[in-house]
């Protein structure tokens, strides 16, 4: 037996908002922040989780992580890494907590930190980056860590199980070709909208030289804008270049559907975030108008249920899965088995602070266990605060190589830590 | 000007789950709790407002509330209320903030609470309770208070302001007519799960002498317990009487089709929260399913873009609004003009804590300036913990009396506060 001994949590702030780094057309100065969380076991052995957030509030975030606490303090870890399962439904599950919610917002969020925090204890024990422990574990026990509840009517644990069993042969071919040729990633460097065009144009250049298969530019804001920012990167990348867009849930659905019509000549290889991340029904009917360009989405949507509707609503096509939106690994792997079921394609949510290292272990491990195939799949990748991690992201050639460091990538350096820890301002700044 | 010099938190929790009051199948033991704010101005006048819970987890949303605070302290009180849509805006759209839901979960409860309380000064300034100074604003003034933002495809601006044209003429005989007869209630004091089938007849007794001309019965934990206990209530109520249930989110969507299929010989009313309040398309699978049997919900509906997507999709028929599940007086405004321009019942959500107090308001103001009628209308009544407010909701004969007192109903008596202030521990259990 050991036993949990303490639930440290840190408010840790980046001023990303000085550069414009990050800013879109909803979040125009965003604070890259992490309530930070570390699990401590009575043996010294540390687990590592945390939530993303833009700043402001992430001190809510932190006391949500906290109220799970008790949860945890006095636990045998053995018991709660055995069944991971059971101790995700327990602290989703936990009534009076779920109120907050339901699933969904602050208090899921904090319940997602705490779950990667135990996961990343149970891999670094394993001594196996998280996408290798949960790519060697059977179909059944894989089905064991899913919540089925209010899924029935769409992915039931049987057909959860067909598709994993579909994927068990070629799975070691599968692990060996991601160790030896990793997985692709898209750049969203060049596209943001504080960027000048000068400097657009040159961001957009490098990604290409630099062997990215995709760019991403953020839109929504003004439509002339887009069209010019869009014609500067079609020129710059050429006429066959993928370049998807971004409008970070700008615009109400007509709107939506008249302003994709306009940017429709410059090819779109998706478009992001059309409206309302709640907005289901909405999703169906810009993605039925401007069909065939792909909709994208999911970095908002807050829990598997929602995942569900946007795919059997054909709502989106691209899903955009977030390591820390939802209530953690056992919620995304849902997630990934729903979007198999539909035969979507998985392209997660990344960028933010620690994103690109956590989400890069759900991917690979889809690969290997889940969808078996990388066609049409990438992991988007921005270049910024990756140094502040234990295991930063390995990105080369536009490709993401497989992380062998045993954990779930979400240990950020002491250091960073210290230095970025918020203490009412960003006196660092 | 009067400038705002605090805001006041406070963590209030009622040891309600000693006696099973309020048990339901997703809820067992809830304590009911309250994260109580306290708006100051440096004129000595107090507005009031808060965020229900269920006990666990009412620390975190008192540390939400307290995060807006720098938002309001400081500011000048005149402006913040003469133009409420505007403040509204800059509470929901704060981007940093916005990431924690985005518009559901903690944060957006928060910003309920703190918006409820402006809305306490307000009515307190005019000497008006909350119902009637909304119902004498004009219909320009009411679509000003409303964000139209991602309801463009159900309802726009004209639109709204045509349902509050239409409903102009007899406003003045409305409000008469609600001032002399009430708004009906109904009642679910007689049907929570804990409560012995003795228990439960007795209470069903009570409710239709007192003239309630409706009930609530929780269901949802065993197929067999719901059928006596409805037969129960049937027997005890007689054949026509209205008997409504209440799953609390408990099925799945092939499982709510089947077990309401089991309960439909005893005719329900109504059923309400058949499955996951997220599950829209889920909503309208059953709805289709059982009908006419009409599919009720929307206590857990965190924004106006879910109530626009459950009527759309003909998911519910009759909408719970909740006051203090969403951003507060403003959002639940553009909900009732969703449901008037859908044709749907509201019949809100109420019990908890406060939640009574609150409510009544919504529903007095929508008969006499947005629906125009009481038709196929109530609120939910529950008898417990009024004796804490310093208004208590007045129902006598099935009917909430029309409060006359200034102010929104939210205010707490000094000295419940107190004795129920939260120390860590129910130390007055």
């Amino acid at each position: 037996m050991s036993k949990i001994v303490a639930v440290e949590t840190t408010d840790v702030r980046f001023p990303t908002s000085v550069s414009l780094d990050g800013s879109d057309a909803m979040n125009p100065d965003p604070d890259y922040s992490a309530a930070y969380v570390r699990i401590v076991l009575d043996t010294g052995e540390s687990g590592y989780g945390f939530v993303f957030t833009i700043g402001r509030g992430n001190d809510v975030q932190v006391a949500a992580v906290d109220a799970l606490a008790p949860h945890l303090v006095g636990q045998d870890a053995e018991a709660l890494l055995a069944d991971m399962g059971a101790t995700w439904s327990s602290l989703v599950n936990d009534s009076q907590l779920r109120w907050l919610g339901p699933e969904k917002g602050v208090m899921h969020m904090a319940i997602g930190a705490v779950v990667n925090a135990l996961w990343d204890l149970k891999a670094k024990r394993a001594e196996l980056p998280l996408w290798l422990l949960l790519a060697r574990m059977t179909p059944e026990e894989l089905v064991s860590l899913v919540d089925f509840r209010y899924l029935g009517n769409a992915l039931t644990e049987a057909e959860a199980l067909d598709v994993l069993r579909a994927a068990e042969p070629g799975r070691a071919d599968r692990e060996a070709a991601l160790r030896a040729t990793g997985y692709p990633a898209y750049t969203t460097t060049p596209g943001w909208l504080g960027y000048s065009d000068d400097k657009l144009a040159r961001l957009c250049r490098e990604a290409v030289e630099d062997g990215f298969p995709q760019i991403k530019l953020k839109v929504g804001a003004d439509v002339e804008d887009d069209i010019r920012r869009l014609r500067i990167a079609r020129e710059v990348c050429g006429p066959e270049y993928p370049i998807a867009i971004d409008a970070n849930q700008r615009w109400e659905v007509p709107q939506a559907i008249a302003w994709i019509t306009a940017l429709a000549p410059y090819g779109p290889a998706w478009v992001e975030e059309p409206t309302s991340p709640d907005d289901i029904l909405g999703h169906a009917e810009i993605a039925a108008a401007v069909a065939p360009i792909p909709i994208a989405g999911g970095e908002h949507a807050h829990s598997r249920v929602m995942f569900k509707q946007l795919l059997q609503a054909r709502g989106i096509e691209v899903v955009q899965i977030d390591a820390v939106r939802v209530a953690g690994v056992n919620e995304n792997i849902a997630t990934l088995l729903l979007a198999a079921k539909f035969g979507a394609r998985v392209c997660p949510h990344a960028g933010g602070v620690g994103l690109c290292e956590a989400v890069q272990h759900l991917s690979m491990f889809d690969f290997v266990a889940v969808s078996g195939t990388r066609e049409g799949r990438m992991i988007e990748y921005v270049d910024h605060l990756h140094e502040h991690f234990v295991a930063p992201a390995d990105v080369r050639g536009g490709t993401y190589r497989a992380p062998m460091t045993p954990g779930n990538g979400m240990e950020m350096r002491p250091g960073s830590i210290e230095t970025y820890r918020w203490r009412g301002a960003h006196v660092y700044a």
